[in-house]
């Protein structure tokens, strides 16, 4: 597996220990980690925390110029929110672990113009499949259910 | 102007006050204010926290049949990213301000079959025009320019 989505997978387990929803994200500029993070609902009382938005707030206050030249990793397939974000600052290349549990925003982050790849891993895959089963209840909260 | 619109505005010059973009938005549910917020950009260093997301973030971990039955207003008419937090919870009618200074995803949400109005009130633009006139590069950063 690609280091970065390796990254983002970490973050998804350690959200996973942590009690929350498995889901990470890493965001890479010029070949280097910028902003790095997981879905926080559980772990912050966080209604907007997903994994994407937690890594982008991680990233921190960034020009334009840096997002227009930025990779975001993310184990599912992004939400209406997550999605949104990216639009809004341009972030050009969106890459997925999955989107076989979740189908997210893609066909909306390609009409406008973002690349989009989807790499079906197994091990996110799995890793989602294990816990929509545990914590369905969770699950939808998360996508608005 | 209605009194949930007025608490957005007031909401948005507070935010003037400390310095910050001047956006505010409130989410209304059975007549009552569950979450209030203001975009906070600068005070906190935040990339996420525009006034709708901060709202949302201040409403905390609601179901999705809260969701269901709000009304959000907001002073500026919403960017991609808080379009798609709406529609992630599927809110499913929103008040705006106006929308002269900034266009957002306003045609995105019908699409979605969310009700929205703009009252292009007066006090929402001139502040948000001057601003504007102000502070040009602060708020392009905001909206991803």
């Amino acid at each position: 597996m690609d280091k970065f989505m390796q990254a983002a997978l970490e973050e998804a387990r350690t959200g996973l220990s942590e009690g929350g929803v498995p889901i990470g994200s890493v965001i890479v500029h010029d070949g280097k980690i910028i902003g790095r993070g997981r879905n926080r609902r559980v772990q912050k009382g966080s209604a907007i925390l997903h994994g994407e938005m937690d890594a982008l707030e991680n990233a921190g206050r960034q020009p334009a110029s840096v997002y227009r030249n930025c990779v975001l990793y993310t184990t599912l397939s992004p939400c209406p929110m997550c999605s949104g974000a990216i639009i809004l600052y341009g972030i050009p290349h969106v890459i997925i672990g999955e989107n076989r549990t979740f189908m997210g925003e893609e066909d909306v982050l390609r009409s406008r113009n973002v690349t989009v790849e989807v790499l079906q891993d197994e091990q996110c895959i799995g890793m989602m499949e294990e816990f929509i089963r545990q914590k369905p209840e969770l699950w939808n909260e998360d996508i608005g259910v």
